[in-house]
């Protein structure tokens, strides 16, 4: 067994693939932006360029097929995919569905899924452009989504320069807290509900994303979809450089006091670390365009979380000011498989 | 359990989706067309339009999974996903591949796989462009393709005229009598490796489906995935004419002549009629444009089957002229799971 970013790039080594290509785009290519980013960019009409993603939403993998309502599994699932555009910076347009199913979930189920998932379209203003449609012995989801973004302006993960700041679009660790509620039975009680919220139908910050893109200010981005420990990894790999993330500045999950969730031990600063499927947004910028941020949409909950450093490890100070090494310990497909 | 179409319906019902927009496209949009097509437009960059399609290929309804090589699996998966966009007579670029393995397919599976696809990518000349890779239960991949057309160029399924005339771009049901050998156990004898390779490797007719598009030569195009009859009934629906259908014309697969495969009683006819997965063009063409294809590559395997009719009925004329409906009943996912 091998994780994902070790197949990734077997994927890359072996199959002929374009990562970047030279600006300006030439005639007979029209490519910006290849594999290892949360999107592909490839050349629009006028001075637009389109944003393309894929992203896969699996019976067992992703969500829990027993204790997931179907509209969540359409809600989701969009939602998720859509969040890859919105940390390109890009406004998300028209989505594909490919969609396998078994033949017992064709009634009821089916219904439910696609009023999720039609909730999620008209709340991203997003279109169905087309897709494929497939019996299945599991839900196997498969969504591509295109977006637009001026040209030149997509923000890629590899941009981050040594003192810039990172910032956090807001709460981290809060999809993990309800899963971890869900999972030990508490999801099941009405006041509890709030808390799953964010795990069954996750807000992902479009506006925010096309915002930074349309004023050059941040200079890398991408979303929180793996874990932050994970995912600030992928960022400060692509960019080339480090980070020091001080962790009393982390938003992290509020966990409910009742006695029976005390009991569980749930640590709020491990959610926040290594918890996926939140879809916040990781945004470093130059410190001299902090004060532009003020007019960010959603800049209430925008957090300095640390900054980019030239070394290229990745470092936790901890509220006493020891440091340790932060290890990525989110997400991975091929490692901790039905965790989510 | 509903048939494909019925589902696909649905989704298009429920899912705020775009099927087609006036031209020429507005400043807003850049969706050129939308759901019920082959694939997708949107407008690309100066006077070219990209081309999208989505397509699916599962473990055990899409290949059976002891007897399909691994290499297959990759191969196949890719040709058939670019045959959608040669069939919208656009040139394939960039694919983006969503794929789910077992832990146990990591390894010598996973390379030949690549292989496969690697094969198909330099034949195709198509380049990865991104993707998904997760863990999963059964192997299931999902495929992007994007291609570059002439700006209103592209051939959709709707534009068949009453008078036209019908073509396949080559012989039809030599996958399906692949696959027939294959569950029969005759595939592993050498002599009939060949037989096998339109199922395994299917070649795909890139340049005739440009060629088309760039010469204005077709009214309607689309590949037959599904079976003549299915995919004809497609056409079609989309272009609200009939089809009259001449058995006598269409190019059906020969038979060995060995006593044990005459056994199986199989029926050329039928093969050609409802067997899926040849990835030939189904052409319509006015009569005005039959001289111009004597340029087209491939022009010695293009046959005309039959035309288009003012009636919505499509006819089937056997050889002593007699006339019978033509029912379409090649691949649907839900009336015939595991079928190939």
């Amino acid at each position: 067994v091998y994780s994902e970013q070790y197949l990734i790039e077997r994927i890359a080594a072996k199959i002929p693939s374009e990562k970047r290509l030279p600006r300006p785009i030439s005639a007979k290519n029209g490519l910006l932006l290849g594999i290892g980013d949360d999107a592909a960019v490839v050349a629009g009409r006028n001075s637009l360029d389109w944003v393309i993603t894929c992203d896969a939403f699996l019976e067992g993998v992703h969500f829990l097929p027993e204790a997931t309502p179907a509209d969540s599994v359409g809600y989701k699932s969009l939602a998720r995919a859509t969040s890859d555009i919105a940390a390109m910076g890009a406004v998300p347009r028209f989505f594909f569905l490919t969609l396998a199913i078994p033949a017992n979930r064709t009634g009821q189920w089916f219904d439910q899924f696609l009023q999720g998932m039609a909730r999620a379209a008209r709340e991203l203003d997003i279109r169905l452009a087309g897709g494929d449609t497939t019996q299945f012995s599991s839900v196997a989801i498969s969504l591509t989504v295109l977006g637009e973004a001026r040209r030149g302006r997509t923000i890629a993960r590899s941009g981050a320069r040594p003192g810039d700041l990172i910032y956090v679009s807001g709460p981290v660790g809060r999809a993990e807290l309800g899963l971890q509620l869900l999972q030990s039975g508490f999801g099941r009680l009405p006041r509890h509900r709030a808390l799953l919220r964010q795990h069954f139908y996750p807000r992902i910050r479009g506006g925010l994303g096309s915002w930074l893109a349309d004023n050059r200010i941040a200079s890398a981005m991408m979303d929180v979809s793996d874990g932050l420990s994970t995912d600030l990894a992928r960022l400060c790999t692509a960019s080339r450089v480090g980070a020091r993330i001080d962790a009393a500045h982390i938003p992290v999950p509020r966990i409910p006091a009742s006695p029976a969730i005390v009991r569980l031990k749930l640590d709020p600063l491990q959610l926040a670390l290594h918890g996926g499927d939140d879809y916040e947004l990781l945004i470093t910028l130059s410190p001299r365009n902090v004060a532009k941020l003020r007019r960010a949409p959603g800049f209430s909950q925008l957090t300095q979380i640390g900054e980019i450093t030239r070394s290229k490890c990745i470092l936790l100070v901890d509220s006493g000011g020891s440091t340790q090494s932060l290890h990525p310990e989110g997400w991975d497909p091929f490692a901790k498989p039905k965790r989510k």
